[in-house]
């Protein structure tokens, strides 16, 4: 735009807005919009909450979940098992399973996977850190919950490769059919592992 | 979510960017995980963006337009064509209208159409600080840029019947195929204007 049509702390605010995922260049400007004419009740209010968050925010030292102490809510939890690890590649997965609800254990992010050809190598994943919360002896369990692509996958063997020396159990997430889903949609792997892992019924 | 698994500054953050229209609940969360990944680059600039915009940002008393000064750039620009004003709905719209750059025109926006369902009246609309530019004698048109619903049409007749006593040219939009359109998938109202407004090839 040639022509100033607003003022340039509203347009700075729509640059903004664009680098936020889920919203475009065009999304960023509705938003904005609405943002300015909610001045009160969001714009004011949202705009607190992130000085607040840019304030407190910090990478929990233990499992490297995101929290605004340090260690964070779940590791400092009393009432969790903290004999059960699951490593996850991210902080949104620990978020996911937690809204599954199905377990009560600690975690222990890894901040990616191994992938070469990017150039992520075993030095840039938190792996170190989990080793050494094995090795402290009160850990019983440590599930593997990365993604069930190829990175996931070479990064939990290179995970039980780094654990093979402790007297720990490890395990994986079960493939299958997801709930929910219709087998016309599924690929082959996935069917063929959800055979291979049939149950009585 | 009963267990607490981050910070109550991140949860307040994620609450509060679930309502920018956009975003939802889910999309909340994962804009709030790349916020705080990404503090010092987003967070911590869209915050303090927001602060500012709240602080600094005006109505324009005269068009209506949202802007950081009051009158608006539009309407203190010398470069613009001042005898011709462009009524529109909403601040979206003359964006919109500004980014398409057909016109050098000055706006004036209504705040919303007339909807009785909805409640919204006559005195609801800006339409009196219209009638008043108009008044002062100097504007030579008005077009009426409303959307072409039921609404925005009988906006548009309530506001022709406004200004019915000045000299001044009142014009309307076109309806017609939208370009790069495809027939097949227009509606019969719109095929029907077209075809009566067909021009000279």
């Amino acid at each position: 735009m040639a022509k100033r049509i607003t003022g340039p702390e509203i347009e700075k605010l729509i640059q903004l807005l664009a680098k936020v995922p889920g919203l475009g260049p065009r999304s960023a400007r509705r938003a904005a919009l609405h943002l300015v004419k909610k001045k009160d009740q969001l714009l004011g209010p949202l705009g607190k909450a992130m000085g607040e968050a840019y304030d407190k925010v910090r990478i929990c030292s233990c499992c490297g979940n995101i929290d605004t102490a340090d260690p964070c809510a779940i590791c400092t939890d009393e009432r969790r098992d903290h004999g059960v690890i699951i490593v996850v590649e991210d902080v949104s997965d620990l978020w996911a399973l937690e809204r599954a609800g199905a377990m009560n254990a600690a975690y222990h992010v890894l901040g990616g996977t191994l992938s070469p050809l990017d150039g992520v190598g075993p030095d840039d994943l938190n792996v170190k850190g989990l080793v050494s919360r094995v090795a402290e002896g009160r850990v019983r369990e440590v599930i593997i919950a990365v993604n069930a692509t190829v990175e996931g996958q070479t990064t939990a063997h290179y995970i039980t490769d780094q654990l093979s020396g402790f007297e720990v159990k490890i395990t994986r997430l079960a493939h299958g059919v997801p709930v929910g889903g219709e087998l016309d949609y599924l690929d082959e792997g996935t069917l063929s592992a959800a055979l291979r892992a049939r149950t009585a019924f």
